[in-house]
């Protein structure tokens, strides 16, 4: 069954700002964790309630809010209003259908995209949104689902005592934004597993009808991929161009590195793609040399025997007045035809270069 | 029949202008209605003179006019005078072949866009013309027919206490084309459901001339939608660059998330056009496979019966000296040929992977 | 015969500015009428000679001069002369292979169309050049040759007391524009119709080799017209942002709805080029259905009664050893299996759908 | 054979500015001529040292040096270090195989194009790149051999007291613009005459194998020629937008002029391209109509005979005991038979069309 | 086995900057050498430790270091601190996936390319990605590998008085780009030669499936080959673009150089893909075509044939009233039509032009 490509018709008819969860439920829980960092000290816990939040909103460190679930759409409304977040925002948020984008606010920056997230077996391709809140000491990450996408950040911040650590929000945001790009990669490469793996089926053994299957299979699913990772181009452009205070200049150049690999990321399945037509094209023209064989034999065969049988009906036509019958050697120099006859044809055959 | 994409040559050789009606006649009556709210009241009539209209110009409430049915252009035409509407833009709210256009006035803003109403039985596409002129506390809302398209906005009107209701004329205007681009969110998922519908019957089962022919409907449906969905965007684009003081600054986050959703529904139909092309791919194929398949079963019947044939035909002539017909065995040796070159020619086909 | 897209060679090697004409002749008179009108007269009448032009210049009203057959290019040239259009313009008007354009000069504004006239019989597409040049009250068109083209124009001249009278030359200038795109959307409808017809035939009966030819036609038609309408576009638009005084203010939302209707017509002639294309692959699917078809009836044939004809040359046969021959069920039997092989082989044929 | 698309690989390693003739070479002497001429005067001669060309300096008549023949690469080298012409750009001249492109120095503008001179009979391709230095008072133009590309233009010099005479070196590099822009024309038509032989042959007769040759001719041609002329475009753009003094604001008209004319050319070879695809379409069209044809006639032959020649089988049994063997009007009934199963089956092949 | 696209997933979840070296190792000791030279000296050695750089930081003199393998990222690092190169910088230089890209920082400029290296027999393709740091008087270049690639340029400085020495590091970064792109026209001119002798295979010979497996070689490799470079036309505009005080005024006319050579290549890869597109439509049509001659052969042979086996059919039976049998001429006779009916059906044939 071909995987849907859109659907979001659920909310239409809702008007503008609702705080309606769209999408699969992936958890019914919607949990809530908190980083708090500083160059010197570091906390985790899990919050149960908004008001946990207050005291950090005093401090100097950078806190990082992560919200795995949104199946609970009114704690992530309440969220957003505690961070004063315009509701089309929380809406968005909320609705995982959405395409990358990025949004420039007076008080913060959001950021939408598509993850890919590796899971267990090494690159297995599993679609969550995660959109990112960037205020001032302050990132919000909200996810589909509790899984260990950001776990190497987390892991990062709890040893790390370098960059991470001692830069700003702007820099955690980046480094979010490195992690799930770089988790392309993955995709591409198991991509670029398969797409060879067709060339090799299709240049070297013959193609059948799994291999067209195969074909379409990968092709979709560039087609589905292409459209969460071209508009990541555009995210990272506008945000480069973005002159919020709340990035950094010395943030940038990092913004830049992810900006190049995202380009790398969409020129990759660009190739792919054309590499596919050009396969399609092979598969096509392997289907017509089959014919082109199928068709010699039967012609070699045909060719060959029906005007023998002809002979054979001649002398067993039952005239009376058929001298040759009579003939003693009539037989064998019959037999002589029967030999010279296709001799002559696979001659033939072979200057056309059919055998 | 092929539906006509294109009949506007009705009204060539009228002088510009000119206040006629161009299109299918939907119904015969042209009917106006009116809401008025503000924050505290919300009034609904239908008009029976444009008289009745005088009083609201005094108000600071927002006044919503709405017009079912175009047959009636010297009405119409009347309405545009009485609000010193451009005669070129109630000439293009008259003729329903407009292009999805944004027009900025020095007194009004004008919007034409193609609706996509869900009617009944849920996402039937029925496309409706409908052009919103947004003047300072006005809204004017131009339609082919009356038909349940604005419902919701209206309940929203009299129930909601809301943003809706305080917000101003320019807020409303947002509100019906999130309205109509919401409405192309079902016809996405109706599409996406024929497109899957379509690549499972490809790709599981034999395609036949019909499933062309239901190739070759959507095709051409998204040839359609295409015209009105793509210049949508452009028209949310110019109405975010516009600068007129009749778009407030917190309305404009709005229009941008309609612009979003415009755009997310033009990627879509681009997608459905890749993966129709692919599709498309496929049914070629498997054409071609199946004429292999043909093929092969006529070759390897032709070439296994073809010189058995033959052989036959040796022993049916009727040459007098024939030694082997008098030779005891002969019959059964045959019978042994009979049955040793057709395995063998099956054993040389199933090398060849025809069987 | 294919028509010829291009052939202008015949003035290579000519210095620039030359006063030649290059074309087809269509009259061989070249003829000069002027109407001139403001809002209480119009006059009309044919000019004989040059010297007539003198008294119109001094004059404040409209003078709109026609100028119908280019066959003599002395008298264009010094009609360019006494208004002072620079003679790379007049070789221009002159030589009508020119692409749709759009020059702004100090004194003047020159545009270049391409006109399809509808003649007699509703919508025969009859390509003619027309130059327009535009000075302050004066309107120059220039046509290869005399026909109604205009004439819905000067009725409307000579009846209307309305906008026309008594708007400005630049107004005259946008009349004659939206004349002749309006006459565009002629020729889209019966391309439309042409299309449509196209595509009933391909869908519901067989197409043949005529089908083949009317689409290779429909399309050659296409390539043709995008020629001239595509740069249309750029005209209207390079016209809307020219910042010469001889365009009034309120004559630019005109320019711009002129500007509209042709975008709109070149988008439904790049719809009719997507349309075509999917058109040619069903062309090419159901030659490829109607080979199998073909393959079909063959192989059923042949694959039942090859078989049966074996078992006949096998009785055939003359040995004298063949014991069936005198069992006397035998010849019944074999009857028997003339029946049951080929129904168990349409049993076969049925089950792979080929029947 | 093939021609080579691109062959430069000869001065790779080679450090920048190195002053070596790249390219075939088409004569073994650097030929060296000066046309000079005012308003009052014309002067030609052939250069025989540089210093010659000492005395012209210092004159204000417009000086038009140019060199046929490009093997004499210090000559060249020599001459350009005369003009103070930067090393780079006398490498460019020496190496035939640059894009068409335009740059601005300080001190000369420097033009390089493709040429196609039209030689004897008409309209034959053949290239010749040349280079225009446009300098204050003097023009240089660098040719790769001896023809007549420039003789009309020498031959206007010498007659006319028009523009050209009057018009300083910008007007003489227009000029030479325009012949090699105007030449394009031809090889324009010729194309267009080529492709429409090939649509006539394609629509009218039976295509064969070298219509496909043609085909891939006429194509290979095509994408040879869009790489000359595609980029001309740009460089009359650039041209256009240049603001250097060395072009005066009256020539800005003529240059438009060419502009126009580069942009057709690029416009008539992209329909032209169109065009032979839709050629291809046809041709592969063809081929398959004609399978159909030749596998309507196998299968029309094949399914008349096939069961005709098995009941001829059924009554050339041998057995003792077939009671119709003995029946007086058995063979006059099967007759009967053999008339109507043929006619059955023309008459059901000739339902289905395929008579 | 098709080649990898793309395998840089070894890095995902390392922080960013991580100066780790991703790639093939290509040999295991990373080699730095030393090339400084002046107008009046030069001198070349191979650094032992990075403290050997310290007295070159204070000349005046152009100090070039090569770095030659990059598997030691540690001594990388080492030295990109010595230069205070940003450790994203140092990372790029280690990851040898890089797209080809230009980056402008405050105190340098980095470049990186892929470069062809012409290794022994001429023209064979090897990728190496070539990192350039541009600092003041100082010039780094880092390679995958010691190879000759950089050779013809440090025996220009070695022997040449001319402008490499005289001009400063900014033309030594110019001289090695200019060196990479300069390569690039080999692979071009030995792709020329691959499409030619593909087009001379498939025009005159009969294609085979080695013809289509060398097709999809080509095809691939132009893929791999345009995503190098292409975006060294970017890379070079940025360049040009540029405002950094790195780079000379005099030495922007050699950049412009570089990036006229590059567009020259992308323009001759995409020819080349055109090229192969109709090569494959050629290929395409070759195979439809011989099907078509197989068929030919096939229902040639078989309509001639079986109809004359039906007529021995018939006189092969043994009804008892057969009157022709006993007719003296009759086999005489059915001879003569076995001369006719072939006579008459070739006949046809050849009028069919099958012949």
């Amino acid at each position: 069954m071909a995987e849907s490509l859109y659907t979001s018709s659920a909310k239409v008819g809702l008007p503008p700002g609702a705080i309606v969860h769209v999408g699969d439920v992936h958890q019914a829980e919607t949990r809530i964790s908190l980083v708090d960092y500083g160059r010197d000290h570091t906390e985790e816990r899990r919050l149960e309630t908004l008001d946990d939040l207050i005291p950090y909103r005093e401090r100097e460190s950078v806190t990082w809010i992560i919200v795995e679930g949104l199946a609970d759409a009114e704690l992530v409304g309440r969220l957003g209003e505690f961070f004063a977040i315009h509701p089309l925002v929380v809406e968005d948020i909320l609705n995982v259908h959405q395409r990358p984008k990025f949004e420039e606010h007076e008080q913060f920056l959001f950021i939408v995209l598509k993850s890919l997230i590796a899971s267990g077996d090494g690159c297995r391709a599993e679609h969550e949104q995660v959109s990112i809140v960037l205020l001032e000491n302050f990132v919000l990450v909200f996810k589909e689902k509790s899984d260990e996408l950001l776990d190497p950040l987390i892991q990062r911040i709890r040893t790390s005592k370098g960059r991470l650590r001692s830069l700003g929000a702007d820099y955690l945001a980046y480094a979010i934004l490195d992690l799930i790009v770089d988790g392309f990669f993955c995709l591409v490469d198991s991509l670029d597993e398969a797409v060879n793996s067709l060339e090799d089926t299709l240049l070297t053994a013959e193609p059948t009808h799994d291999t067209l299957l195969a074909l379409q299979r990968v092709k979709r699913e560039l087609i589905h991929i292409r459209r969460y990772v071209a508009p990541i181009r555009e995210v990272m452009a506008a945000m480069l161009r973005s002159e919020s205070e709340l990035i950094q200049e010395k943030t940038r150049i990092y913004l830049r590195d992810v900006s190049d690999h995202a380009i790398r990321v969409a020129e990759s399945i660009d190739s792919f793609k054309d590499i596919l037509a050009s396969l399609m094209d092979i598969y096509v023209s392997s289907v017509s040399n089959r014919l082109n064989e199928v068709m010699k034999v039967l012609t070699i065969f045909a060719s060959i025997f029906i005007p023998l049988t002809f002979l054979t009906g001649i002398y067993g036509m039952n005239f009376e007045y058929m001298p040759e019958l009579k003939w003693k050697y009539a037989y064998f120099c019959l037999w002589g035809l029967f030999l010279v006859i296709p001799l002559a044809l696979l001659r033939y055959f072979k200057k056309k270069k059919w055998l």
